[in-house]
């Protein structure tokens, strides 16, 4: 049986006990109950989900998936595609935003191509499983074949299991590829059913006309693939891209293995978007890391029901949002584990007889 | 001449120049310019303040303030009087949710006893500036004298200025005390004319019946002590408590130091709007770590202009978001200094002919 026919039959579970467990040694901490706010709450979805209290943050990697995207032909983007090989040369020399921010919050960056188009060096570390070179113009037909999309989310799913054997033990999502934010956005249109001029921003910064670009992409794909919302691969495959479907399969892979699965930006959240409609039970595992400056970003916080825990007007992808939620997971399981309890450290519980119970 | 005086008298200065040769470099690195949001003007803040790019986050330091107050036998906090000097020990023990996150983001926490009125346990690292066993009962008169006010300013001040010696470059503040927020709320009120039940919060946890007395308690302060807002050492001195007084003192010496002064939250708020008023181009100094769930805290961020980096519902107080904003200084320091440009890294800049400029 293939890897994600495998995975979809496979129930995630999340533990009841270990929650009750969680929150119990919280409130047993010096400080008022529920004042660290998400930070509690954060703890308690990494108990749940990896079903251990304490949560263990020995390993979170960063999963970076670079492809490239035909639409780019439309101008839609303020750099040139050559930029996705470029950076990809640039994540594994360690000198981009997600290196830095994750050496600074203890996570590994593990970077794959799924499908860049320009040549990419030879590196030890670079995981290669390319589908394409680049994608087709979605504004001219289906963006991946079916079995390409396919192909890209099993890639994801095998980047995962390669990592089990090394004791991973947190997914979170990254990713570059020029030209991806148009096709997050009519991803995220066709599953939403939201306006293109809604769903669609800025990206890397472009300006009004190569917005009204971006929407007018986004709009023709739309009409020219006419999606059906209702089977998620088959939309996938005509909006998608190589390194969202394989983040479909990081995601799809994290929850089932009980993994907490930190989401960056708007990237990411068309990736989970597509994984819920999957395995809609993936839910809980998942973390939204921050609130991108994309627009389109809220629609899918607000689809999947998820409140991000920083709002940085960040839109730089990679995985930087996920890197710094990394660092409030380590803020969260600091306080869980090395703070005094009321009654190790000798200070009086709630018991002012005139304050509340 | 009091150190307060003096410190009035000394302009704060800011760097434009470096200021400008922060922005600069935030552009050559390789990410679209402005991508990382807030992080990106954290870190020109923090360059401007000091004069320094990058800048310098070899030594920041918590200033946890304590001190009591006589509001509490109104029955405004869930908590007993004597779990201020409790937790002191807990903070000179490590035990405390700001040591832990001040741990986590390489601080030092420094505790100073500005009016306790439980006895504290003999500790080298306890700084000694007790004012008085707590203040009086706002309720029915002013909480300190105007000389107990000025006391507690320079106390801050001092603390300060003990520190420049270790090479402190960022000012945090931090504080403890049972009632506070009813001090607070008070303070706020006064300085900003915002009604009592607006300013008011649960604190560390009141019911409805507690919430409704300390309202009461901030309304009869405002009607017995009639305070000039005018005048913010008077209406310190009647509404404030030693701890509050003391961080006005850290504040107003971090800023004239061109330290950074991170702000934890409604507590180090009131006091900040103290601080303000008496000398209003600080401003720039000022960085608002987060935004407690205290509904008046964001009515002091309004009205001070300051907009916060995090908003995890926190109301723990200690200086435990400070601490958290010190991680993402870091973070935007790291960024600043280890991230590749795009002349080093070979990336291509924005020159795709179909994109924005």
């Amino acid at each position: 049986m293939p890897a994600l026919q495998k995975l979809l039959s496979v129930p995630v579970r999340s533990d009841d006990a270990v929650e009750e467990q969680a929150r119990r040694r919280l409130d047993a901490l010096t400080k008022p109950p529920g004042s660290l706010g998400r930070l509690e709450e954060l703890l308690v979805r990494l108990c749940a989900t990896q079903g251990r209290c304490p949560p263990s943050l020995r390993d979170p990697v960063i999963f970076t998936l670079a492809g490239d995207h035909g639409v780019v032909s439309q101008g839609v983007s303020a750099y040139p595609q050559v930029v996705t090989a470029q950076m990809v040369e640039n994540f594994l020399n360690g000198g981009a935003a997600v290196n830095v921010l994750a050496r600074l919050a203890g996570a590994r960056v593990v970077v794959a191509d799924l499908g860049v188009a320009a040549p990419l060096p030879a590196h030890p570390a670079l995981r290669r499983h390319p589908v394409g070179a680049g994608t087709q113009d979605m504004t001219l037909g289906s963006a991946m074949t079916s079995a390409q999309a396919r192909q890209a989310v099993e890639a994801g799913i095998a980047l995962v299991d390669e990592e089990r054997g090394q004791g991973i033990d947190l997914v979170a999502t990254g990713e570059m590829g020029i030209g991806n934010t148009t096709a997050a956005s009519a991803l995220v249109a066709a599953l939403t059913g939201a306006a293109p001029e809604r769903v669609t921003g800025p990206g890397t910064g472009v300006d009004g006309d190569g917005r009204r670009r971006k929407v007018e992409a986004v709009r023709r794909a739309l009409e020219v693939n006419r999606p059906d919302a209702a089977n998620p691969l088959e939309t996938l495959a005509k909006l998608g891209g190589f390194e969202i479907a394989g983040l479909v399969g990081v995601i799809l892979a994290g929850a089932v293995y009980r993994l907490p699965v930190v989401l960056d930006g708007f990237i990411a959240g068309a990736a989970a978007l597509v994984a819920a409609r999957l395995k809609p039970d993936i839910r809980g595992a998942l973390i939204a890391a921050h609130r991108s400056s994309e627009p389109g970003h809220s629609i899918v916080l607000d689809t999947l029901g998820l409140e991000p825990y920083l709002d940085l007007q960040m839109r730089l992808g990679e995985g930087t949002g996920a890197a710094l939620c990394i660092g409030l997971a380590r803020a969260a399981s600091a306080v869980f584990t090395e703070m005094a309890t009321f009654k190790s450290a000798g200070v009086s519980d709630r018991a002012h007889p005139l304050g509340s119970p």
